[in-house]
């Protein structure tokens, strides 16, 4: 039996190894700059901050300590939002993998844990949006700098993060009880094959339910809009089975054109742990 | 920084990753029944033993966990020969990573260690050649059953290894002060491009110079010349740049064959831990 901490690892490691991923690293891919091995060093980097949380530290230093390790690495942001999901649910596994406790341990974060939430941006870059003119003194690219402000108005981590929703469906899920995260658990259990093979299935159904929010940020929501179009296409004709080539294809167009579906990416890891602690998963 | 541990565990994953890699798992190819993601559930169950030996307890009772860890997951043997070259270094970063402190650290195992050793066989088949008649007792496959022989005959775990010498080149590795390791990690620090590419080309040299003793023990003698000739002649021409063709067509042949040179694997994952440690590799 793995450790909480080692099977949110582990997932980290199946969800970059799992292929074909379209737009992502997966075990036949690399982007430019940002390739497996980095993803590899990524996972082990961030096992100390999983460890905190598996031990009842607070959501944000453990999320702060996990980015820090994670960002060892030269190509930087590997695995923040998954990360940013695995740490309250290694969390909520202390006492019970399900959504209500999940959702319980991330309304109880605190200012602190934003704090440490806004530090974690110091240590790597994070694609994110400009924040709307009110919130520009919280801008999460400011990090550390931004912490007056925020102990200012008195923000809590969800507070912070249901300021990020609709946007970011990292934040929605902190928001939503991870319910995606669950589903995909769920999926994963039902699939057929092997961990990696039902590892593609279940990103490209999550890919075919919702635009991706990091695609719709970096290249617009009509981008994301078409990835998610030809992404529902590809899972109602089974073409993981059925054809093939033409999600590789797919997978080989959305790397050519940098269009990287990386929140999809994140909500699969976090299915995986989900899946992983629930023994719905067999290795 | 990663500790000593980390890039322990850091090296099996680029071992398994680093592609083409004749014979054995590696990104593009599964064995029939060992996966990718058996490797990587093996790296993260041996954490727990990498830091037992990076926290100074007995090289025997660090192996033995790490074993045990590993083989959580169903296919069984993936790491073991790589962990008994692991644990010793990770041992030896504790003073200095250096031939003389490792050849120290192996030469202080004790009787225990052995028990230790042995008591690892119980949680993994292990391929490994009928022992010598008088050895009978000591056979490997044992288990713990062979401990009150090992205890009547005084032997340390290094006393162990010797007698496996020649046939087994990691228990080769032992009684020359990890030679081969070390050069290993020279080679990967010396090389073209990316980590790995750099485990490929560092894998491939390594089968050029011996016969893998996996391959003469499965495979026979013959096989094991056979398949170091083709090494030699594909490292020669460096056919990793000139004709990549040949040697994916090699990693194919052998793959198809079922000849696995895994003890040239474990050398590889060997020198990938040095050459982390020594700072010689960027990620």
């Amino acid at each position: 039996m793995y450790t909480p901490a080692q099977n949110a690892q582990l997932a980290l490691l199946l969800e970059v190894a799992g292929t074909p991923k379209p737009g992502n690293v997966d075990r036949h891919r690399d982007l430019a700059d940002l390739r497996f091995e980095h993803f590899l060093a990524g996972s082990v980097g961030a096992q100390r901050g999983l460890e905190m949380a598996a031990d009842g530290a607070g959501v944000g230093p453990a999320f702060e300590r996990a980015v820090e390790g994670m960002a060892t690495q030269s190509a930087g942001n590997t695995q923040f939002g998954a990360l940013l999901l695995l740490v309250p649910l290694v969390r909520a596994a202390r006492e019970d993998l399900t959504q209500p406790v999940v959702e319980s341990v991330v309304e109880e974060t605190t200012v602190a844990d934003a704090a440490a939430f806004y530090r974690a941006f110091d240590h790597v870059d994070v694609f994110v949006d400009d924040p709307p003119a009110e919130m520009d003194a919280l801008d999460v690219r400011r990090g550390s700098d931004a912490v007056p402000a925020l102990e200012d108005r008195g923000l809590t981590l969800f507070d912070v993060l249901e300021r990020s929703v609709p946007g970011d469906d990292v934040a929605r899920e902190w928001v939503r009880g991870f319910e995606r995260s669950f589903t995909a658990a769920e999926r994963l259990a039902d699939a057929n094959g092997t961990v990696l093979d039902r590892t593609a299935a279940v990103f490209l159904s999550l890919l075919a339910d919702r635009p991706d929010t990091l695609v719709a940020t970096r290249s617009g929501e009509a981008v994301a809009a078409e990835v998610t179009d030809r992404a529902r296409d590809l899972h109602e004709r089974n073409a993981l089975e059925t054809d093939r080539e033409a999600i590789e294809a797919f997978a080989d167009d959305l790397v050519e054109r940098g269009v990287n579906p990386g929140t999809t990416a994140d909500v699969t890891a976090a299915g995986l742990f989900v899946a992983l602690e629930r023994g719905g998963l067999e290795l």
